[in-house]
Parts: C-alpha cells; structure tokens; sequence
C-alpha cells in the first residue's frame, strides 16, 4: 500500500491512498483525517486501508495530481536521524581527521520535525557559501513504541517506509560537531518524497530491517550517485531500539539511516556531496567539486530491481531564503 | 499573566489563567482551546487572555487544583537547549578535561518535545545506574520566529517564560557527547514547572533577556543549590536569533537557557548533581556526591527578590521504567 498527503489547507494535509503507477487515487480522509492521526491508531486503521487501496488497485479513483502532493508526512513530533552506512563514516573520518567513532552503538541525532518539505518544494537557504549539501536517504515511520522495545519488538512497530532528502549546511556542520551538542543550524528541514509504502509494498527489497533499493541522485540533470540501501551497519528495527532505550516514542516518529553509503563508491558514486569531497581529499589531497549554488537543482528517486519507483521523486531547487 | 494547563482528557489540555497567589482560575478553553493553539495565533489571542486575567484578579475564578496542572505544553514541535551559563561549562571541561569549546556561539541542541512532564509526574529511567541527574534551568516560548530575525528583533517573540527540570543520564552523556551528533538517550523528557508567565509578571527580575530570578533546588528535603538566572552569557533573544539562523522557527518552540549556574558556586550551589560533581573533582581530585537513586525526589522553585514564586514548584520522584 501506498500512502501520500495531499495538500487541503490544513497543516497535516489530507490522507489519501495513490495507486501502483501513481495515476490514480481515492481520498482516505474519511478513515483518518491526515497520515499523523493514521499512524497514532494504526492498528484499527489499517485494515480500512488496505480495503480502500484494493478499491484503487481494481481501478477506481481520481486522477492523482503531482503538484498538490506534500510530504507524507508534513510535521511530526520526532524525527531522530542516524548515520547507518558504514562506509560514509569512515570516508568523512579518514578525510577530515577525525577520531574514530565507537562503531558499537548507532549514531544519532534528534532534527527539526515541525516541518518536513515536500518533494517539489524549494529550498531556501540564507547564504550560499555555508556549504549547501544534499542527503539521500531512507527512514522509516514507527507507531508508538514503548521504551527498552527490543530490535526483535521493533521490527513490528515499523509501519511506513519514507525516502528523505536530509538537507545539510556543510560550512556549520564541523563546527557545531565539535560542540558535542550536535547540529542545529547545520540542519535546515529536510524534503521527503511523495509516498509512504507499508513494507510489503517492497517485497524482497525489504530485508533484514533494510530498504534495498537503490537510490538515483541527479545534481543539476547530471547522474550523480545510485548507491544501494542494502548496506547499512545498523537495521532499521536496532535504529528504533536504540532511539527507545530510554524514552517512549511517539507515534509518528521517523527514524532516518543516514546518507545511503555503499563500499564501491568508485563505481556507484555517492548520496551527498561531503562524501564525494571526502573522498577527493583522500585521493587527490583538496575537494573539486563545489558545493551546491542558489538556483542548483537536486533529483531524488529511489528503484528497484525491477524498475519500480515506490516513494516517487524528489526535485527540489535551491534558493536564497 | 499566569497560564497553566489542565488536565482535560485530550493530548494538550485545556488552557487556564491563574491567580496571582495561585489559588484561583478561569478556563481560557472559550478563547484557545490549549496553549499550543494560543501560541500560534498570539497576537489575536493575548488581549482575550489579558481581559480574561483580570477578571481573575478581581476575584473571579474557581479554586485551582495543583493535582490537575500538566506542563504548560504538554508537548510541542520543537525543544531547542543552550547552555548560556559559562561557569557551568567552564566547570565541566576543567573537570572532565574536555577541549575548550568557541565561546563565540551559543551552544545548543535539540532534544524531545513530544511529551514534556507535568511538575509532578513521576520520572521513570531504566536502570539506576545511568546517572539520573536534575538540571535546573530557565526557558521561553516564542510565537513564529521567521528564519535570519536578529536578536533583537527576537526578543519581542518571545511571549511566555517557563522553569524547566532537564532530566539527564550522565552515564550516556559523555558517550553521545563525543560523536558529536549530540544526546538522544542521554536526554529523556524534560519537565516543566507548572506557570508559564508573561515576562512583565517578573517585572525587573525578565531583564536584559534573562530570567534573574534565584532557582531554589532541594534533593530529598535538604537545599541543594540556589543560583541566579542572571549569569547567561547568552540572552534569550541571543539563543532565538542562533536557533532561527537558517531556519524558522514553529510557534510554541521552547527555548532553554541549560542548567543555571553561577561563578560563586562554592556559596550558591549548582542546579545539577553533574556540576557539583565537577567542583569535587577539581578540589579533591574524585566526586563524592552520588547520582540520583530510584525514590530520590528533587524540588526545585524560582523566586523572585520580594519572595514570589512565578513558575510555581517542581517535584518529582525518580522511578523504575
């Protein structure tokens, strides 16, 4: 099933359920007013659901319009991000010197959550020379998950599959790391693309707590990374865990992997500038790619094996705020 | 003004303005059904509020009943903590000999907003051995704060102050701290002190963008500390304009000031175990104090120079999750 938001004048959006090719689709408003209030009482609502996405999949529905599509979620109370792919952390490692990270534990962050872009929104960023980056990753919707839930519990409490753009402020990002305190000016709200999927949706490409598809990036209509979710360290169900060791979560809550990262960056590129900049510091001892300018245009969209595209596309256009 | 929440049954709770000597309320849930909802349309709302204020000051009102009040929000979008009190921090990093931190910005992170305690809710932790510790510390509520406004343009947006209890577990603390992505586990859900107050209710004690109130701290019954809000080497208006630098910021964003504490700790105390721990390790080369233990209870209470009390009292037990 997939699920997207569409735009009604109110903060949450309207629920509604979007068909196999994206061509059509059936208002769920009448189940749950918004994706939000589907997700606090999932249990009851699901059911509803699907037997409104069998009635799309047999070919009723309206006319789905691309422009009135928000994030799936438009703001939410929580939105804790890791940074799951190996491979990302220590190429930033080796390039920038800093200490090795205790590899034993997921790292991450709490980011701004009152606001989620939607996937053709522009980007409005104060100053072009902080160092304008994008992020292409996955994440994942939980419902409520108690604290001390185990992996293993976790597994089940997620609920929807999101693919993100996790816009970063590259010149602030080390400073504010430094701190200890994490970042806050380094991370502006990021985009998601248009459709939240159940897991199912993915078939085998959900696997072992992973989204394993490949992610498309085009910076400005040039390819320019299609690294695979499949290799994250952490699975998406430890993610949770560790985000609920000592806290409930809220339903709602998105948890995020982290720039997707694969060891053959050579072949496969990258999912966001810094590691391509990384690794042009270990190669060639400086960066030569720049980061991105106002008016640069980034392209987002996840496919699997059989050239599915499950969360639509991203494209977004950086622009003064 | 004072307002407070009531416990009502819904997610939010219904919004009352309190007496002055904290006896007597009017329901305000005719004018905004919540604080939340206050927040996002303050401009409208505040006038209603006020008229509403006095009617409770000549005596309207029915008896206030202290078991009702939740946190002022019970939750909101977005929590964002500085750390403006430098003894504090110069406090820690002598002890724990971390690398000075660039003093020329504000530190901040972003912690969990989707469920701030109420004044007497009990604090429920995992394991004892964690390092549950109490900070005491000042807050603001701000309406809409538009991305690049300046601190002195913040300070008219901020519309309410709070007192905060910043419940942290110092045994993650340090873990999370070196990564640099900042704290998840180490910071569970803060509490908040039961009155959120305009800042003229503190007449000459809200100067200078700083709550210079005394912030009397008591564990299990015996005085712990009592420093000054005045000692901010950052104003409040200063830690809105780092927050909304490169983003904006949601009405009802709380704003903390981290823990209060003062150069002359040595009379005043601190406001947190972790700090006077530092201060023992400085002197005597070990910490004596403890952490917090599973039925230890912390008081903590502001007042004013002429005795008043604006935020009214938090206590809390410490519990088994």
């Amino acid at each position: 099933m997939r699920l997207a938001t569409r735009a009604n004048g109110t903060p949450d959006g309207e629920l509604i359920v979007v068909s196999a090719d994206a061509a059509r689709c059936l208002s769920a408003a009448d189940i749950a007013p918004n994706l939000l209030a589907a997700i606090e009482r999932w249990e009851a609502v699901e059911p509803m659901l699907l037997a409104r996405a069998d009635l799309v999949a047999a070919g009723q529905g309206e006319p789905l319009d691309p422009a009135l599509l928000r994030a799936p979620l438009p703001r939410s109370w929580q939105w804790l991000d890791g940074s799951a792919f190996a491979t990302h952390g220590e190429l930033m490692q080796v390039a920038f010197g800093l200490d090795p990270i205790d590899s034993e534990r997921p790292l991450m962050y709490q980011g701004l959550s009152d606001r989620f872009l939607g996937p053709h929104d522009d980007v409005p960023v104060p100053d072009a020379a902080l160092g304008i980056d994008f992020e292409g990753e996955f994440g994942v919707i939980v419902d409520a998950v108690p604290m001390g839930t185990s992996a293993a519990e976790a597994a089940r409490h997620i609920r929807l599959l999101v693919q993100i753009n996790d816009w970063s402020l590259r010149a602030i990002a080390p400073i504010e790391m430094k701190t200890g305190f994490g970042w806050v000016q380094a991370k502006p709200a990021c985009a998601v693309a248009p459709f939240a999927c159940t897991p199912d949706e993915l078939g085998g490409e959900w696997r072992d707590g992973r989204v394993c598809c490949d992610l498309a990036i085009d910076w400005n209509g040039a390819r320019f990374g299609r690294p695979n979710g499949a290799a994250m360290a952490f699975s998406f169900p430890e993610l949770v865990a560790h985000a609920a060791r000592t806290r409930d979560l809220v339903a709602g809550t998105i948890i995020g992997s982290g720039t997707v990262s694969n060891p053959d960056y050579a072949t496969v590129g990258s999912a966001c500038i810094s590691e391509r900049r990384a690794i042009e510091i270990i190669a060639e001892g400086n960066p030569r790619t720049p980061f991105m300018s106002f008016g640069d245009r980034v392209r987002m969209e996840a496919v699997t094996q059989q050239g599915a595209t499950p969360f639509g596309v991203i494209e977004q256009t950086v622009v003064a705020a």
